[in-house]
């Protein structure tokens, strides 16, 4: 007899997947119902109009694609990029790269800006770059997992509207927890992710785009071979599953046959979104900024220093040195057996020098930050390092109890 | 305040998705677990042996895919075929043109064969057909829903492999609920779906290959740019998402960053292969066969008929026709709404001709055959059908009790 697998309960504080809201667990215990059942209709429906909320937006299209939140992105990117269409992507970290890395293999010119990861790009800087390279699509990172670095976007998206290119937003690090103006700032098509700040299982990607994307979207449709022989078309989108055109349909009042919706998922996305709304976006913005407050000022009383410009730094995610001497992935190690939670690394040039403590959704309450703070001090006690030893927890207590 | 959804309980007779095991849903409220946290790794190891066993391989290499069955699909046929490859692909119902969709955005050069959807090939036409085209690829619908026909295979694969041709399998419709015999029939890379006879909820693909599509997905490995600049390729993988050459390297001992595995489907999937397995794939195929004996007696007893060649009727599908002047939707709704029952429609050229009964995973229970079997007598005869009245429980129930 094969076993039921079992598992230790975790403090989960990096930058996802976070720890789901509990609500959220059992909601994924209904049962099924059919993906055409009227009443799973009504259920995909309210979580259309509750994913626009925290995008701030009054665009007719929003949905959840059942697939990682790389898979929104890609649809994203495939559904605008025709072959050789010139894409300007500007990267202050690692996940600018997963865009370039897609564009390319959708067959566009990517054009890649390159700066140091410690902090954002003027938007200044990206707008001659744009008016340097003439893209159709400019394609960027909101908030960067890998660095905490959180990008400003109003002007490069009035700019990109003024010249009639399209503007893209990865939103994935940031949506529910910081503040996102999609309409306000003139985002054409934004991609956000279920695992972060909305405190869902990872699995889901949520997408919106505006009237401009889908006027390209539809110029491309091509409904599948299995449903009509004659809707067919020579632009159409490169991949049937990430098909925008098709999942736009599938979501709508009159759905189509394409793939077989992810039912407990979307029982879970409709509890978290829920339970976020019902919070209020303001009020979570609001928490996330109280956490991030009392992680920093935790990690400051220690005497650890962060990565990058702190100005800039997202709240939902701090990085922060591993002090010299100290082996990362021991003091992570520890975390993880000893106290039960667990922090993450970091990417490229930061693999090895940086951790990084995430603050997203459900993980982002006050009992996390203060059992992470002395966590982190208690490990690196015991490890040797020079830190201040009794400060860090009380130093976010004066944060939570002024 | 946004107010939870409800749903009804519904007896889900449809060919997917199907009704989860209790302790499949229960699985799903089980804490989040990190993506790189060792309990986490070990389920997904576990997982990793136990997709092998419905597919009856040795294979090294099985293992899900974020994303429903046609994630799969798209992610089998994207990593074989390169631009101009040509692809067989004998079509003896709906999925078949799925398979043809995707090649040709994958940029094959497609060879559908096409016949009437009331039978299976003839292995023998098919072997004439790839020796007149010469294809590099054979993809094939094993089990296809829409009809309920089953191909039969060996033969096929045997003369693929002699003649150094990949066998491309779609095993959604029967994985755990019918035999596949992965290895013996020589099939190169086989998919399958969570949310048929594994009873579990949508939103995983299956997947298994063999060192000889290893080897093509080896060549064609191309590191994404966020991880690595210098490991690039020109043959790589038109998606980064569904790419098997990262997927592989992710599912492996030394797991490369990818997406955030959608931990919540995995814990079900766990559980819901467990379950099958503790059962023994051997029950379970007599099990369906069982069932499927109780429901096409009740059908014949009623005095329907089916749709198609009921010795090649696979155990999991039933196509019955819809009688002469009975509105097939308006049964289906009564079912649903009276009953908490449901079956299915049809595509194509059954559309509005025939239902069609499911008959899997924890779906395939014999008092779901009675109730359904129970429930479309009494609706039809409410809609004034001229049937058996009282025969079709009573011959099901012969079945079980002889």
């Amino acid at each position: 007899m094969i076993q039921p697998f079992t598992t230790s309960t975790r403090t989960i504080m990096t930058p996802g997947p976070v720890e789901a809201y509990p609500s959220v667990l059992r909601a994924m215990g209904t049962p099924i119902l059919g993906q055409f059942d009227p009443e799973f209709l009504k259920i995909m429906q309210e979580v259309k109009e509750m994913i626009k909320i925290p995008f701030q937006t009054k665009n007719e299209e929003a949905f959840a694609i059942d697939g990682t939140s790389r898979s929104g992105l890609e649809a994203a990117l495939i559904a605008l990029i025709e072959p050789g269409d010139k894409v300007l992507i500007p990267s202050y970290g690692r996940f600018a790269y997963l865009l370039a890395e897609i564009a390319e293999r959708a067959r566009a010119e990517v054009i890649l800006i390159e700066k140091e990861w410690d902090s954002v790009f003027q938007q200044e800087d990206i707008i001659e770059a744009i008016e340097t390279h003439q893209p159709k699509i400019v394609a960027m990172i909101h908030g960067e997992t890998a660095n905490g670095q959180m990008q400003p976007l109003d002007k490069i998206g009035v700019f990109c509207r003024e010249n009639n290119l399209f503007f893209m937003v990865d939103t994935v690090a940031t949506y529910g927890g910081v503040e996102i103006k999609v309409d306000e700032w003139q985002i054409d098509i934004a991609i956000a992710g279920s695992q972060k700040c909305v405190s869902v299982p990872a699995g889901l990607s949520l997408v919106t785009y505006n009237d401009r994307v889908k006027e390209v979207i539809e110029a491309r449709y091509q409904l599948e071979l299995g449903l009509s022989k004659e809707i067919r078309n020579e632009r159409h989108i490169s991949s049937n599953y990430l098909d925008l055109s098709q999942l736009q349909r599938y979501w709508s009042h009159e759905p189509i046959n394409h793939h077989t919706e992810a039912t407990s998922m979307i029982y879970a996305l409709h509890e978290g979104l829920r339970l976020l709304l019902n919070e209020g976006i303001q009020e979570s913005y609001e928490r996330h900024l109280l956490n991030d407050q009392a992680i920093k000022a935790g990690i400051e009383a220690m005497g650890l220093t962060f990565y990058g410009d702190l100005t800039t730094k997202m709240p939902t995610v701090t990085p922060i040195m591993i002090p010299k001497g100290i082996d990362g992935e021991n003091v992570r190690d520890m975390l993880l057996n000893e106290f039960g939670v667990e922090i993450a690394s970091s990417f490229g040039p930061l693999k090895g020098k940086v951790w990084r403590i995430g603050n997203m959704g459900y993980s982002s309450r006050k009992e996390n930050v203060l059992h992470v703070l002395g966590a982190l001090e208690a490990a690196l006690l015991y490890q040797g390092a020079n830190i201040n030893s009794g400060k860090a927890v009380q130093a976010a207590l004066e944060i939570y109890l002024k």
